[in-house]
C-alpha cells in the first residue's frame, strides 16, 4: 500500500480535502478508504481503554484498569509510566484503535477540581515528566496518543464556555511547560485542545495557542484535535490550527465554501487534511496487525505494581505498618470490600477484573475480622454499623479502617465544593479510635481530602488515591510490607481548603474563572507565604530508611549545573526514595516562589546498598517568563540549589552563580531611567543625551534611587525639559541601533 | 463683574481655550485674566493646606496640620470629618487657594501601599461616607476639593505607568463605589485622574473611566484634573474627559493643531474649557473675600479633638487604662518626645505648632519618668539606651511605650516591604515587659504593623496612626481619661503579613499589577475564610461599656429595609459606641463575601444614657455587579442583616427576604438552557422550541441539571440536533421581542 502514503491533501478535491478535517463518527476518523486511508478508531483513555461498544455511551470492552493518573503520578516514576503505556499500547493494538485520549496533563489548580484524578500534579516538571513516560510506551507501541486538554483547563464548572483568564507568565510558568515538556521530547502523535477559552478565545480558535505557540515555539508536528464537542465556528477553528473537529457537525460545506470565498487559506485547510493523512500513515503498520491478542494476566500484573508504586504512606507512628503477622487485625469500612479505584466521566473503564482488600488480605492468608461500618450512599450512618465496627474494632490488635470519597462524589463534569471526608466517616473513626488506639487509615479518593482534623487518631495512614483494578491486592502487599510503599504526594495536603490560594477565585462566574493567584499553584504558594500544610508537596515515607548525602552542585555552563547525591539505604528492608531538586531563585526584579521543583528521581536501593544519583539543570530551570520581553529570561545571580525529599523535607542547600542570559528589556516611551542605563544598546544612547541634554543626575542617592524607577520621560520633564520629545528621539535611535545590529522584530 | 461669569468656553479664540485647560503654572489655573477669570491657586492637601511658598518644592506656609487620613479614618465620624473640612476650607479661604487637593480615598489594598496614610480605609462605605463629610466640609467655605486618585491607585510601585489588571466586578464593588458615593453625594468640584492605568489605559485618557461612568453614570458636573504629570499624550486626555493637565507641559499648540486637523472635538474642547471657567466662576465669591483671618488656635482646638476620636483602644487588660492618677508613670520612647504625626510626600505640611506626648503629660501635671529607648534612625540598638529604659521601667508602676514607625519608613512614591516594627523596638518592648508587667504600648504608624508577635507583652495598646499636630495632647487626654477613646479600626490588623490576600501579586511586575484576589480585599477576605486576625476590621474599645439590643430590621420596599438598634451606655463615664450593619448574602450564583458594611452609625452617650439608632439599606446594599449583565444586580433571597461592633463582634443577626430587581443575564449563542428558561423574554422562546424542534429535557434528575449548566447549542447538538442553527434562530427572536419591548441596546 506504499502508493497511498503519497497521498498529498493538498491535491485532493475541496470537499474531499474538507472531510478529512473531522471524524465519520463520533469514534472514527474520515479517512479516505478508495484511496487506502482507513478511517481508524480513536478511543478514551487515560489510565486504560475505554473502546464503546455498540450504541451505549457508556459501555466500552473489556480493558486492564490501570491506576487512575491522580494514583500513578505519585509513583514519581516515569519508568513506570512507560511500562503502563506499553501495556495500555498493546491493547488498542489489539482492539484496532489507533489513538488513545490522553493522558491529561492540566494542573489541579484547586484542589476541588472535579477532573483532578485525571491529572497527575500540582507541578508542571512532575506532570510533564510522567506524562512523558506515558506517552512514550503507548507510542513504542505504533499507536498514537492525544495529550489533553490542550490548555488551561483546570475545573468542570461551566466548562465548556468558561474563559480561563490567567496572564502571560502564569500560562508559560504553570500551564503550558508540562505540555512544551511532553511535546519536545515525548512527540506526541496528537493532541485534544480544551473546551474552554482562554483569555475569552475559545482553544479550538486559539491560533497564538495551536499555532503560533504549539507549533512555532515548540516546533510540534503532530495534529490537534478537539475535545468533544469543542468546536464553535469550524473554519476559525481550522485556520487556528486545529486538524480536526469530533465529534463531526457535518459541516464540510461550510470549509467548501470558506476556502472558495477566500475566508479560509486553501494552505491552511492543506496543513490541517495533511496532519490527518500523516496520522493515518503512522498508525498503519499497528493496524494492519492481524490477530494480535495480549496478555490479560501480565496486564493485570503490571496494573498491580504500577498500584503499590502509587501508594502514598503518609503516617507511620510506633512502625505500625507493616502489620505485624502475629497480631489480629479489623478490617473496616465498605471500601475494603467495594473499592473505589477509579473515576467517572469519560475516563471510566470496563475492567478485566477487579480486585478488593478484602480479596487482598485473603489470598494473603491473613485473617481479618470485617465490617464495612458505612455505606458509600449519602444516607445517615446506621448506629447498627457504627456498633459492629466498634466490636469489630474492640476484638482487634490493628484496626485498618477503609475511608475515601464514593464514586458520587468526584466526576468529569462537576467540582467539587468540600475537600472533607463525609462527615459520617469521619465520625466513625473517631468512634473507633476511642475503642482501639492502633488504627491505620486508608485513603482512596481521586482528589486530595482534608485529614488534618482528623490524623492525629490514627498511628497509621495510607493515600492509596484511586489504584485502579488491581488496588486491593496493592493495598494489600503495602499493609503486609510484601511491597514497600514508595509513593510521593504529586500534590500538597492542605490544612483546610480555605488555605489554598485559589479560593478567592475557584470557579469563578459569568463565564470567567480568573487565575488571581498567578504562578502562586500548590506548594509555590504555601512554602513561599510559609503557611502550615498537614503534608507537604513531594512527601512520602518508607519502610526503609535513608540517607542523602555528599551533595555536589557542579556548574556545567554559564547558565547550567550538575547536581549529584548519595543515597543510602541503611535500613534492613529493600525500598526506594525519591530524592527532588528544587531552585531557589536568586534576588529578582519579579515576585518568584520561594523555590521550584526542577529536576527528580527515584532509586530503588537494596538494604544497605548506595547510589550515585546524577540529575542536570539547564537554563531553562533558571528562567522566569518575561511578559516584558515576551521570552525566557535568566537573571544573573546566587541561585540556590536545594535537595530533598519533599518540598520542605530539604537535606542540603547548595548556592550556585549563574551569570545569566543578558536579556533586556525592551526599551519604550515609557521605560525608566534605570531600564536604559543597564541596556546594553540603550545605555551608551543615555549617556550620549545626558552630555548633550543635560538629564539631570542627581548626586543625592535617595533622588537617584528614585529616579531611577520613574519613567525617563518623567524625569526629564521635571526638571524642566521636552521629556516627552526627547526620550521618543531616543526611541528612535535604539530601534536603529537594534536594526544595525540584526535585532529588531 | 458679573458679564465675565457669562463667558462661554466655545465662544472663545482656539489658543485661549486651549490654553485653558492646562495650569500657568504648577499650582495655578492658567484663567483668562483679561476676561475676569483669575487664574486661582491650588495646592496639595489632604488633611491640611500645604501651599508652596517660593521656589522651594517642599516648603509651604504654615498651615493646621489635622490627623492624617489613616487617624481620622478611625473616627467613623463623617460629622467630625465634615468640621476638619470647614476649618481647612477657613485656611484655604484665608491663604486664597481656591482647591485643595484631596481627599484621598483610595482603597488600602495591600498593608504594604506606601500610601495608605493618606487613604481611609479597606472599605468603600466607610471611605465614601468620611469623605464625604470632608469634602462637604470644605466647600461649605466656598472653595474647592479634588478626591483622588481616580482610580484604581493602590501603590506606589512603578506608579507612574503600571497597570492596574483588575476585573469589571471588582472595580465596581471595591475601587470605584467610594468615589461614586463621593461624587452623588458631596459634589467635590474637582476630581484628580491617576497616574497609574487601569486594564492597560492611563487614567488621563481613559474615556470610559472620565466620561462613560465618571459623568455618564454617576451625573458628576465638576471638573477632573490630571495628577501631576499624569498626561501622556494631551489631546487624547482632553478626548477622554480630562479637563486639566498639571503642571502645563506648554503643548497648547498641539490641541489647537487637533481640533484644526480634526482629530479633537471642538465639542469636547468647549465641555474641557468650559469646566474651567465654572470652577473659577465657583470660586470666585471666596477668592474675592478680602482680609480674611481663620483662628489658628480655635483650629488647632479641632485638631486635638479630630485626634482624640482617631485613637483605637485595641486591649485594655485589666482596665490598666485610664492611668490611676495614683500611680508612677514611666514613659519610654522617642515618639513621646518627638512624634511621628504627619507623611511624607505631597501631603506633608507645615504645621502651626506641633505637641508632643511629653508636652502633654506636662500639661497635664502627670509626672513622669521618661526615657527615649531607641533612636528614630535604622542604627543598630544602643545598649546604653536599653539600660535607661529599663531602670527608668523598673521604678514605675506602669510603662507607657511609644513605639512607631520612623518617617522613613513610609511615604508618598515607595510602598512598603515589611509590615514589622523594627526589630529593636521590638525587642526594648520584650526587654521592659521582663521588668514591669503592666506596659501600656502606643503606636504611632501611618500603615498597619504586625502586632500579634509582640502584644501579650502588653496589658494595653494603643493604635493612633499618625495624629496630626495636637497628638501629642491627645493621646495624653486618652491615657488619663480626660477623652475617652472611640476610634474603630478601618483596616484589619492582620497576624501575618503574609495572611493577606494581595501576598501573591502586590505590588506585581513589569508593568503589571494584578488583582487577583478579586472583591475578596480585606475582612472581605479574612471573614470569609475564616482567617484568624490579630484585631478585626471596625473593631475598638472604650472607657465605657455599651449594650445593643432591640434590634429590628423591618422592610421598606421590594429591596430595601430599615435597621434599628438601641444602643445604651452601661456604665459610669460618657462615651461613644459606633454601630456597624453588615449584609451578608442570599445564596448567590457568583461568589461573594460573607459580609460587607453598608451602614455605620456613631453614637455619644453619657453614662447611662440610650439611644435608638436607625439606618436604612437601599436596593443598592443587596447588590452585586454582574459582569454579564454589566450591571448592578440584586438577587431576590434570604439576606441575613448583622448588627455589631466590628466585622466579627456581632450582637444581631435577622433574616430579611429580599425580592430581587427581576434582571436577567442578556442570552446569547453561549447562554445555558437554565439562562434561557429562567429568563422572561428567552423562556417563552424556549418553550416554543421545545415543542417544535424536540430539544431534550431529561426526566431523570441528574441529567436535567448537567444540561441546565450547559449551552443550549450543545445540549441540542448532543442529542443531533443543528444546536448552533437552532440557537441562532432564537437568538434572533429574543433580540426582536427585546426591541418591541424598547429593551434593546
Amino acid at each position: 500500500m506504499t502508493e497511498q502514503t503519497h497521498t498529498k491533501a493538498k491535491d485532493l478535491d475541496l470537499q474531499e480535502e474538507a472531510s478529512l478535517t473531522s471524524g465519520s463518527d463520533s469514534w472514527h476518523l474520515q479517512g479516505l478508504p478508495d484511496k487506502g486511508y482507513e478511517g481508524y478508531m480513536i478511543t478514551d483513555g487515560p489510565y486504560g481503554l475505554r473502546k464503546a461498544t455498540g450504541s451505549d455511551v457508556y459501555g466500552s470492552v473489556p480493558a486492564t484498569c490501570f491506576p487512575p493518573t491522580a494514583g500513578l503520578a505519585s509513583s514519581w516514576n516515569p519508568d513506570l509510566t512507560y511500562q503502563v503505556g506499553q501495556a495500555m499500547g498493546e491493547e488498542c493494538v489489539q482492539e484496532k484503535v489507533a489513538v488513545i485520549l490522553g493522558p491529561g496533563i492540566n494542573i489541579k489548580r484547586s484542589p476541588l477540581g472535579g477532573r483532578n484524578f485525571e491529572f497527575y500534579s500540582e507541578d508542571p516538571v512532575l506532570a510533564g515528566h510522567e506524562a512523558a513516560g506515558l506517552v512514550e510506551g503507548v507510542q513504542s507501541k505504533g499507536v498514537g496518543t492525544s495529550l489533553k486538554h490542550f490548555a488551561a483547563n483546570n475545573q468542570e464548572t461551566d466548562r465548556l464556555r468558561v474563559s480561563s483568564d490567567v496572564d502571560a507568565r502564569t500560562l508559560r510558568e504553570i500551564y503550558l511547560p508540562a505540555f512544551e515538556y511532553v511535546v519536545k521530547n515525548a512527540k506526541p502523535w496528537t493532541i485534544m485542545c480544551a473546551y474552554n477559552k482562554i483569555n475569552g478565545v475559545f482553544s479550538s480558535e486559539n491560533r497564538w495557542l495551536l499555532t503560533d505557540v504549539l507549533r512555532g515555539e515548540w516546533g510540534y508536528q503532530g495534529m490537534v484535535m478537539s475535545d468533544w464537542g469543542a468546536v464553535h465556528n469550524r473554519v476559525n477553528a481550522l485556520q487556528a490550527g486545529l486538524n480536526l473537529e469530533m465529534p463531526p457537525s457535518r459541516t464540510d460545506d461550510q470549509v467548501v465554501q470558506a476556502v472558495q470565498a477566500g475566508n479560509l487559506d486553501k494552505e491552511q485547510l492543506d496543513r490541517m487534511a495533511q496532519g490527518i493523512l500523516d496520522l493515518i500513515d503512522k498508525a498503519r503498520p499497528a493496524m494492519s496487525q492481524q490477530g494480535y491478542r495480549y496478555d490479560v494476566q501480565e496486564h493485570n500484573d503490571m496494573a498491580r505494581r504500577a498500584a503499590q508504586e502509587s501508594i502514598v504512606l503518609l503516617r507511620n507512628e510506633d512502625r505500625i505498618l507493616p502489620l505485624d503477622p502475629k497480631q489480629k487485625v479489623a478490617v473496616i469500612g465498605e471500601f475494603a470490600r467495594t473499592p473505589r479505584y477509579q473515576g467517572g466521566g469519560s475516563s471510566h473503564i470496563t475492567p478485566t477484573e477487579v480486585s478488593s482488600a478484602l480479596d487482598g488480605f485473603k489470598e494473603a492468608g491473613v485473617n481479618v475480622d470485617f465490617a464495612p461500618g458505612f455505606t458509600l450512599d449519602e444516607k445517615e450512618q446506621d448506629p447498627a454499623l457504627t456498633q459492629q465496627a466498634l466490636d469489630v474494632a474492640r476484638g482487634a490488635d490493628t484496626v485498618v479502617l477503609f475511608l475515601g470519597l464514593p464514586e458520587d462524589a468526584e466526576s468529569e463534569g462537576f467540582d467539587r465544593t468540600s475537600m472533607d471526608l463525609p462527615d459520617k466517616q469521619v465520625a466513625l473513626l473517631k468512634a473507633v479510635s476511642e475503642v482501639n488506639d492502633r488504627v491505620v487509615a486508608v485513603l482512596s479518593n481521586g482528589a486530595v481530602v482534608t485529614v488534618a482534623d482528623w490524623m492525629d487518631k490514627t498511628k497509621g495512614l495510607l493515600e492509596t488515591w484511586l489504584l485502579g483494578q488491581e488496588g486491593g491486592r496493592a493495598v494489600v502487599d503495602v499493609l503486609t510490607g510484601a511491597a514497600n510503599p514508595s509513593g510521593h504526594l504529586p500534590e500538597t495536603i492542605p490544612v483546610r481548603l480555605e488555605d489554598n490560594p485559589t479560593i478567592t477565585s475557584f470557579p469563578g462566574e459569568e463565564g470567567h474563572s480568573r487565575y488571581g493567584e498567578g504562578v502562586y499553584v500548590g506548594y509555590r504558594y504555601y512554602d513561599t507565604f510559609q503557611r502550615p500544610v498537614a503534608f507537604p508537596f513531594g512527601f512520602g515515607l518508607s519502610y526503609a530508611d535513608f540517607d542523602l548525602d555528599q551533595v555536589a552542585v557542579t556548574k556545567t555552563g554559564a547558565n547550567s549545573a550538575r547536581v549529584e547525591v548519595t543515597v543510602t539505604n541503611t535500613s534492613q528492608v529493600d525500598g526506594a526514595q525519591t530524592v527532588q531538586v528544587y531552585v531557589a531563585p536568586c534576588a529578582s526584579r519579579v515576585n518568584r516562589p520561594s523555590h521550584e521543583l526542577k529536576a527528580f528521581t527515584k532509586v530503588f536501593l537494596k538494604a544497605g546498598q548506595s547510589s550515585r544519583v546524577s540529575m542536570d539543570l539547564t537554563e531553562r530551570d533558571f528562567a522566569y517568563w518575561s511578559t516584558a520581553m515576551d521570552a525566557w529570561h535568566v537573571e544573573a545571580g546566587t541561585y540556590r540549589i536545594q535537595v530533598g525529599t519533599s518540598s520542605r523535607d530539604l537535606v542540603a542547600e547548595e548556592n550556585l552563580q549563574v551569570d545569566g542570559d543578558g536579556r533586556f528589556i525592551p526599551l519604550n516611551a515609557e521605560s525608566t531611567m534605570a531600564e536604559w542605563r543597564e541596556n546594553s544598546i540603550g545605555g551608551p544612547i543615555l549617556r550620549d543625551r545626558i552630555d548633550q541634554d543635560g538629564i539631570p543626575l542627581p548626586d543625592d542617592p535617595n533622588t537617584a534611587q528614585l529616579f531611577d524607577t520613574m519613567p525617563l520621560a518623567s524625569v526629564i520633564t521635571l526638571s524642566g525639559g521636552d521629556g516627552n520629545g526627547i526620550v521618543a528621539d531616543m526611541v528612535d535611535r535604539y530601534h536603529q541601533a537594534l536594526k544595525q545590529q540584526g535585532l529588531d522584530s
